[in-house]
């Protein structure tokens, strides 16, 4: 059904709540004949898990991942590939409270009211405990293009946005910080910011940038699946997501033509990249750009006001393990979407010309 | 295959080049009983329609639309929907010039990579001649959700954005002004602003706003298809289209949760909508509002450099009959896409109780 | 939405009511660079319409196709198809008698209670004029696929079977007769029986075997697209019907497994062929082969029972222009669904390795 | 992908190989609030279940499922149900003589040839494990539409037909026996000939019949999703099935109209059913009826010709445990499989009118 499924030839369903048993999903489509590298997902799964820092949840998470099927003697066969990811550390008991009030900026109430229905723990469904079979599919859907090098960073937190050049240096630097900034002055001074946003109890949003370089060009489709309106979906499918926009984006509306236009070169390259990569919901050859912009968290560790069943205003204060700042650990998130996208987009390409 | 249709309960699946015979497209899972009104689509067609008014490109186009099966003595049968609008006034000849080199920011040269094969004149497949077919089923969509008004209006054109607030009496004044703006002054202001880019041959951006209100709490869902993707992808694969935000947007991630969150009201409404009437990819009652970044139309009326088939770097002039801003015949589009997706998500919503 | 389209990659989508406007659809996912041979599509048309000879409907109806897009200088373009028939003759008086009434055995009474609502003028939706729009994009995807040899004919009538061998002599004979047949003799037999028939005011069913040579090993999925999964739904989907089954079929249920095994050669290929060329969803190199079963044609020349909307049973005979025996004109039906299955079982088979 | 996934509102997704970890699923879009009856989907997987009796195989599987999702407190949330089925019995030691020979009339070779790699354990995907996940999301779907009753049961074995009546007393000795046959007496006949065949180290064929009753007027779409043809792909993705048919099936095909004609009766309803429940592809309120044919098993207890990987043919035995008939365990296979395509069109049919 529409919801159930993410890709088109590379599709991933996933299911699981952040207190039930487990997480997990379906990987299908990935060509058969793939080595995979095991730790090389183990690694994503490391970078998005909670209490790697000061500055994020203290959760504790072993997140293992099961393969239960698609993979043979290390390598996949083409069958869906199934895998599962225990919820170890489930401290229901935190959630109790939440029972029968309606937090602000949670999805709560509006799962009770469709679904007349729901498990309340950790968010249930809603939680971002889910984009860990994201990542788990991710790491794969990478290894299926290893032409491409998928780079995500923290480009902003709350108002501070960083605003040096990021290249090749930089984008080594993410991972040598915890707040996977690409200079490691600002990630300091952020990482200040963050830690004072916790003191205060409350939490902050901030920007994801991401490049894709190596994408060939030819990927994508001209109307109803533009490469651009592809990666668009898979951001806003994030928690917590609120805007998507790719090259120049909002800045770019308010350029004219004679500047914004990227002007060949004679190899078919362009001199400047407004177009972030995609021309006509096709990939052009040049770095596929885009930023992500996160709401900031809305579990505070300070009191505010709730709605409970009965239709009261209550006041309550955020219990649990949470983070003030949800951005350093999404850019794993965002990298795993992006190279669904592409992988999917990859192999679609395939039944292109005659 | 991915990209031939759109929707998964009501889907549009459209044809067409700009300079071919006809476009055209099949609305399907329109549910049968409904009294078309076919003044409605005709307004909406006239919305869109070139020619317009003088800041608008002055190609004619009738924009007659037939529908061919779907409809028996005025009402929907609930079998697809069949229409064609004919190709009526190509110049074919304005892009003799096009044939063997490509524009910059166009998708000439993804477009000719990818398929070995294009049909150039005016811009082929890529043209937004397309989204005719887009406004036709989009009038269709919002008579299947009367109880929702959708309005979109232009918001900022190049640096200038507009920063009065809008209420129900701007909504109303945006068809009373050829920029589609909500407010008659600073309308008149960007005509005039319009006007000296296009004698400078030039082209500039803007932004769309669009609120929809009326739209119940319930519809969308959870994971894969959040009721702000899908209106993000829709937006997305509005041709020009660099960025989408939703509620907060883009401001949204330089706040602090404290701020941010939308605290309840005792009905269960909330005083702020930072959230743009949606929580965890579901409605929540509060009126959906969201912005759309559109680039410079690419197509300049003065000399800019372009790349010929051997390689070569020459200098062109546009021909033919282009909008030196497109964001006001864009209006109707952006709300023709927002309907299929709220009357999709309507649908969908039928079939989740038990 | 389900029922809109048919395929995955390659897909086809319809519209059209037999005396409505016109029948068309949109075929996407057609690969670029195919120069189209347009006699080939026009020939299967000529094979499918009406009038043909004297066992068949003597309705006229052009059948002329006009494609609207996705085609460039006659070489496809990678973009979706979109085509249209127009219904030219269009008796619409001869159904006036059905307006309140449902005839015994055809879809009147289900299409009226499920969308409250239907055109009842030819059978409407449900009308096998429908197919025309099968046997345009069939002959698309036959030019996908040219190393593939698809051939239908019918091999029973009533109770009558075909009790010969079909060798690729008798295949080259089904076109020399009106039968469709692939013995002359038999034909000349069955012609007669079928005009007796008619003469009764009766009509008959029959069955018609299919033979694709030509598919390599490897195309098809293992679990739910198996290869004659999605044979056998393409020929439920063609109207009247009744069964399908793929090489030994409902024979093979009878057998011993000593006896049913396809040994092999040492080549790959099997000494016989009772898998019908297809081996766990997937081909395996030797020729597909099925039978579909029809029913009688529900429309008789004769006095029959009929329910009118008061729920009172009248006595009302057939009136217009029917087929007494449908298999003859179903037979480049059956060849039209066979390759859109394969064409695109080709496709998605290219994203099978790494 | 394709092959990933089966139906279109209620989906289920599906991984594991009879020798890997563990099979299990992902059932998408089924409603919320549902109750679920968790000691019915433990019958029916009994009733899968290998080693019941002595004319099945001796296979020991506990099959216990593990729910890991979208239930809470045992209401259905709306989310997706994760289940997991752990394989514990795996003798893998058994298949060792397989991994470089392909058996006769298994997919073995298809499989290998089309992904250039396989896990040869048990038929990997191949293996009809696969359907223990099948039944699970069939126990479910027949709990989504408790109105129906969908009762199959074996109609022949090999060349022995059963030629009595089936009635609502027959239905009800189904499960009294081993066969599944509606007839103590001919089930006792049939289990000494399928022993008999066993003693010769050889398999038989057969057929199962299913009837649907109680599905209302209306489920079904007209063209491209018919009821009876997404059965009969339902049907025809079972393992060993080779053939489909409803209602008169093959038989009608030498019927005359005015024979197989369903006359009605003035409450709508219909004095025969040769239309096996179904008229153009929608439901008329009659009980559904169609038969399917299984192949015999091909795996043999005795000597017979295999291919090894360099193209020699050798002479060997069938190992492990298999069934010398599938028919009687595939009884809720078939079950399991009409009823998600049966709560499938359920669901759809809430999306018909305005």
């Amino acid at each position: 059904m529409a919801g159930a499924t993410f890709g088109s030839i590379l599709t991933l369903s996933t299911f699981g709540e952040s207190h039930g048993p487990a997480m997990g999903g379906i990987l299908s489509g990935c060509p058969s004949g793939l080595s995979l590298d095991f730790e090389a997902i183990n690694l994503e799964l490391a970078r998005r898990k909670p209490g790697q820092s000061a500055i994020v949840t203290q959760r504790k998470e072993p997140d293992q991942v099961r393969f239960l099927s698609g993979i043979y003697e290390g390598v996949t066969t083409g069958g869906p590939i199934g895998f599962v990811i225990e919820n170890a550390n489930q401290k229901s008991g935190d959630y109790d409270h939440l029972k029968s009030v309606y937090r602000p900026s949670h999805a709560d109430y509006t799962y009770e009211k469709k679904y007349g229905h729901r498990d309340h723990r950790g968010g249930g469904r809603a939680s971002a405990r889910e984009t860990v079979s994201w990542v788990v599919a991710g790491a794969i859907a990478k290894q299926i293009i290893p032409q491409v090098h998928i780079a995500a960073y923290v480009s902003a937190v709350g108002p501070y946005e960083f605003s040096g050049t990021v290249d090749q240096q930089g984008l080594k630097l993410v991972e040598q910080n915890i707040l996977r900034a690409p200079n490691l002055d600002w990630a300091h001074e952020m990482e200040e910011f963050i830690k004072s946003v916790r003191k205060d109890g409350d939490t902050v949003g901030g920007v994801i940038s991401c490049v894709a370089s190596g994408v060939p060009l030819g990927w994508g489709s001209p109307i109803f699946d533009k490469l651009h309106a592809n990666l668009g979906k898979a951001m806003l499918t994030i928690n917590a997501v609120k805007g998507f926009e790719y090259g120049s984006g909002f800045a770019g509306a308010k350029m004219r033509g004679s500047a914004h236009n990227d002007l060949y070169t004679e190899s078919g390259g362009t001199q400047t990249n407004n177009s972030g990569g995609i021309q006509g919901g096709i990939s052009n050859g040049e770095p596929i750009f885009f930023r992500v912009a996160f709401k900031p968290v809305a579990t505070l560790m300070q009191a505010q006001e709730v709605l409970d069943q009965e239709g009261n205003i209550k006041t309550q204060s955020g219990k649990g393990r949470h983070d003030p700042c949800v951005v350093p650990r999404a850019v794993p998130i965002v990298e795993a979407m992006t190279a669904l996208v592409l992988a999917d987009a990859y192999l679609l390409d395939r039944t292109t010309k005659i």
